[in-house]
C-alpha cells in the first residue's frame, strides 16, 4: 500500500505558479527541492484555524485545557531565575553534540529502567524530534529507499523522509479488523523486492492513534521484525515522542527500542526521543538521537561525528537555552515525580475520553483503539468527510478537532480540560449526525 | 578557484572504516549522505582544544573574555523572570513560521535605517543563522551547482552547500596584493559556464576576515553583480550574522541586502540575519530568512509556504522559548542602546588588536584588512604552518587561536578582555618567531 498520491499538487501547482508570474527569475533558480515544497495543511495549519474555540483539541501539547503549559516545576523554576552558571549557558553556544551534563542525565533518563545489559551511545542533541529525525533521515535515507510506517501515522513523515530525502513512505495498516495488527509491518516489508534495504518508523505510543501495543502484540512485532532482518536489511528507527505516557498498567511502558537492540544483525534500531512532550517542553525543541553501539567503541565514535557533522550543516549547534532549562528537570532525583503529576492529569483525560466515547453512538462516532500518548482516532461513517465533519465543528459547534486520512478525526486530549471532554465528545456526536443527516436529505 | 581538495577524506575513512568493521550492517544501510559525513575539525573542534587556556580567542561569540556573556540588559532580565503570558508561550510551540509579533518587529528592526521604498517579506523564523542558510540551500541549491564565496570563508559552508546539497562551493580570492577586490567575485562568475544559475554568498562583515567593504568598493561589487546578472541568473544569499558590528565610521553598516533588492530582475537577494550575534543570543538559535519581495504579493506567500515547508520537515517548529527571550529585546524602544554598548566593547578591542598587530614585528604577523565583526586575520611567514602554530600556542603560550587555511590564525576579539588583548598579541609574535626559529635551526 504506497502513499503516491499527492494531495499537495494543486497547492504547489498554485504557489509555483504565482512565482513563475510574479518573481520568474527567482522561480527559475529553485532547487528541485525548492520546487517540490509547499507547506502542508495538516495539523498545524489545522490548528491554526482553530484557534480561538472553546472546546479546541487540535495540538498535540499538553496544556490545561485553556492554552497554558501544564509544565515540570522543576523547568518551571528555570524559567524564572537561572543561577548565575546557567543563564551564561544559556545565552552561549552549547557544543555542537549537546551540552555534556545534558547528554549524560538524559542517557541515565534513558536507561532508567533497564534490568539488562543493552548497549546505547550517548545521546546526540537535535532541535526536537523532527530534527532527530531529520538527522536518521540524512543518515540512512536515499533517494526511492522505502520507509515503512504503521498507518494511520505522523504525517510530516512524508516531508521528513518523503520531501527533504526523495524516499517512499509506503504505509502498513496498523489495525485490521478494529484490532492492532503486529503482522502489518512484516508483511509490509515481504513485498518489497528482495534484499533491499528498508527504513521501519515505529511510533510507540502513536501520534495520530494513541495506541501502544499489548505485551503479547509487541513480542509478535518484534520477532517479525528478527524474521524480515533475515532477508533483507531494516533500520528500525524508534520515534519515542510520547515514551512513558501509557495508561493501562499492563502496556508495556519501555521504548521498544531496548527489546531491538542486538536481536539480529541485520536490524539496526536507532531512538529518535526528547524533552517535547516527555518533559512537556515543546517549545524548547531539545531532542536526542541515540544508537545502539557500545558508547567506547570506534564505531560510536563514528556515528557520533557523522551525526555532529549533519547538525553542523543544518543548525550549526543545538539550543542552548532550552538544554539549560530541562537540565534544571534531568537534575532533580524527585523529576519522577513531576513527570508522574503530568502524565497523572492525562491518564484521567484519557479515562473520560474513554467513557464517552464508549458511551456515544458507535454509527456515528466509532473510537479506534487506544491506550496511551495524546491522542485518540475516532472513525466516521463512510458517508461524510472528516474536512466536511471538521469544517462544520469549526463553525457551528466551537469545536476544533484535526481531520485524518479519509475517514477519521483525531482528538488531542493533552489539549483539553477533564471536565471539557463530556462536552467535547457531545458536540462531536451531533455535529456527525447533523452532517450525516443533511447528507442523507 | 575550486575548493574540490578534501581535508576530511583520511577522517571520513577511517571512521567508515570502523563502522565497516564494528558494525557492518549499520554500515551499508547508511545513505550517500550518510557515507560522506563527518565532523569537520574546524572551529568548534578548535575551540575544544583551546579549553582552559588563558588567551583564549578562538570562538565567534561575545563574551567579557572570561566565559561569561555580554547578554543584552533586557533580555538577561527576561531569562531571570518570564510573565505569565511570556512563561506560557516559552514551553509552548512556537507557530511554524515563527511567532508572529517576533517576525512582525524583527522586519521593524531590518528596516530601521532604510530611508527608501524596498520589498522585504516578513521574515520566517529559523533555528539560527546556519539554519536559515541550510533552507535557502534547499531553496536554490543544487546537486553540482556553483556556490561562489569570497574566500577566506566560514568553512561551514562546505557542510551546508556542499556536504548537505552536493552544490559546489568556488572560492573567490577576498585579498590581492593585501587590499579587498570587489571584482572577486564577478570574475569568478565569468569563468562559469554562459547563462548556468549561480548562487553567490556574501557574509558583510565577514567571518573570519572581519572585513567590510567601503562605500566605494561596495559599489563597485553591486555593479559588478549587476553585469554578472546579464550573462546568468544569480541568487546572492547575504549572510548578515554579524550585522551592525561595525567599527569604522565610514564603512556602511547597512545591509549590503538593501542594495541588491531590485537591481536586476535575473538576481535574486536572500537575506539570512538572527539574534546569535547582533542580539548576542548565541545559545538561542533565532535566525530569519527575508526575500526581496512585496509582502502581500502571492510570491511572497508561495516562499512563505515553501520556507515553512523545510522548517516542518527538518525542525517541527523553531524554538519558542529563545523567541520569547528575544521578543524582551524587540519590545524595548530603547533596544539600540543595549546594542550600542555591546557593540561600544567590542569597538574598545577592535582598537586595541589593531593598535597592537600594527606595533608587532609584521614578517611574523601581518594582519589582513580588518573593520568589523569579531575576528581578524594574520598571515604567517611561508615557513610555518598554521596548525603548527597553533599547536605550539596552545601548550606553550597558554593561548587558544584558531587555524584557517594554508597561511592564516583567527583572533576572535570578540571573546577576549580587552585588557588581555595586547599580551595576547605578545604571546602570538613570541609563539611565530619561536616557530620559524625551529624550522630554521
Amino acid at each position: 500500500m504506497t502513499d503516491d498520491t499527492d494531495p499537495l499538487a494543486s497547492q504547489r501547482d498554485a504557489e509555483n505558479s504565482a512565482l513563475e508570474r510574479e518573481a520568474p527569475e527567482l522561480f527559475s533558480a529553485l532547487s528541485p527541492l525548492g520546487r517540490r515544497a509547499t507547506f502542508p495543511p495538516d495539523i498545524p495549519a489545522q490548528a491554526a484555524e482553530a484557534r480561538g474555540t472553546t472546546y479546541n483539541a487540535t495540538i498535540g501539547q499538553i496544556t490545561d485545557g485553556h492554552g497554558r503549559p501544564l509544565n515540570l516545576p522543576s523547568m518551571a523554576a528555570a524559567a524564572s531565575g537561572l543561577g548565575e552558571q546557567e543563564r551564561a549557558a544559556f545565552f552561549l553556544y552549547s557544543a555542537i553534540g549537546g551540552i555534556d551534563e545534558v547528554r549524560r542525565r538524559w542517557r541515565e533518563w534513558q536507561r532508567r529502567e533497564l534490568h539488562r545489559a543493552v548497549e546505547s551511545t550517548l545521546p546526540i542533541v537535535s532541535a526536537g524530534l523532527t530534527s532527530g529525525l531529520a538527522i536518521v533521515a540524512d543518515l540512512f535515507a536515499a533517494e526511492g529507499q522505502t520507509v515503512v510506517v504503521p498507518a494511520p501515522y505522523w504525517g510530516n513523515y512524508r516531508q521528513v523522509f518523503g520531501l527533504r530525502r526523495g524516499a517512499r513512505v509506503v504505509a502498513a495498516p496498523m489495525f485490521a479488523a478494529g484490532r492492532y495488527d503486529p503482522r502489518a509491518v512484516p508483511k509490509a516489508l515481504d513485498e518489497l523486492p528482495s534484499g533491499e534495504t528498508a527504513i521501519v518508523v515505529l511510533n510507540i505510543p502513536s501520534n495520530p492513534t494513541g495506541y501502544s501495543p499489548t505485551a503479547g502484540e509487541r513480542r509478535e512485532l518484534v520477532a517479525g521484525l528478527a524474521a524480515a532482518a533475515e532477508r533483507r536489511r531494516l533500520v528500525v528507527v524508534c520515534d519515542d515522542a510520547y515514551a512513558g505516557l501509557v495508561f493501562e498498567p499492563e502496556i508495556p511502558a519501555l521504548s521498544i527500542f531496548w527489546e531491538l537492540c542486538g536481536i539480529h544483525p541485520a536490524l539496526t534500531p536507532v531512538k529518535v526521543d526528547g524533552a517535547t512532550k516527555e518533559f512537556a517542553f515543546f517549545g524548547g525543541r531539545v531532542g536526542f538521537v541515540t544508537f545502539a553501539l557500545d558508547p567506547e567503541s570506534d564505531a560510536a565514535m563514528a556515528m557520533e561525528s557523522k551525526s555532529k557533522c549533519l547538525v553542523r550543516a543544518a543548525l550549526g549547534s543545538p539550543v542552548a537555552a532550552s538544554q539549560v532549562v530541562l537540565l534544571a528537570a534531568l537534575r532533580n532525583p524527585d523529576i519522577q515525580d513531576e513527570i508522574a503529576a503530568v502524565r497523572e492529569q492525562l491518564a484521567r483525560r484519557y479515562r473520560t475520553l474513554r467513557e464517552c466515547l464508549a458511551a456515544a453512538d458507535q454509527t456515528l462516532v466509532r473510537p479506534l483503539p487506544f491506550n496511551s500518548g495524546c491522542f485518540a482516532l475516532v472513525e466516521l461513517p463512510p458517508s461524510v468527510k472528516p474536512h466536511d465533519v471538521r469544517r462544520h465543528l469549526l463553525t457551528h459547534e466551537d469545536t476544533g478537532l484535526v481531520a485524518s486520512g479519509e475517514s477519521y478525526l483525531r482528538i488531542a486530549f493533552c489539549s483539553v480540560d477533564n471536565d471539557e471532554i463530556p462536552e467535547l465528545v457531545r458536540r462531536l456526536e451531533r455535529g456527525v449526525a447533523h452532517m450525516v443527516g443533511a447528507r442523507v436529505d
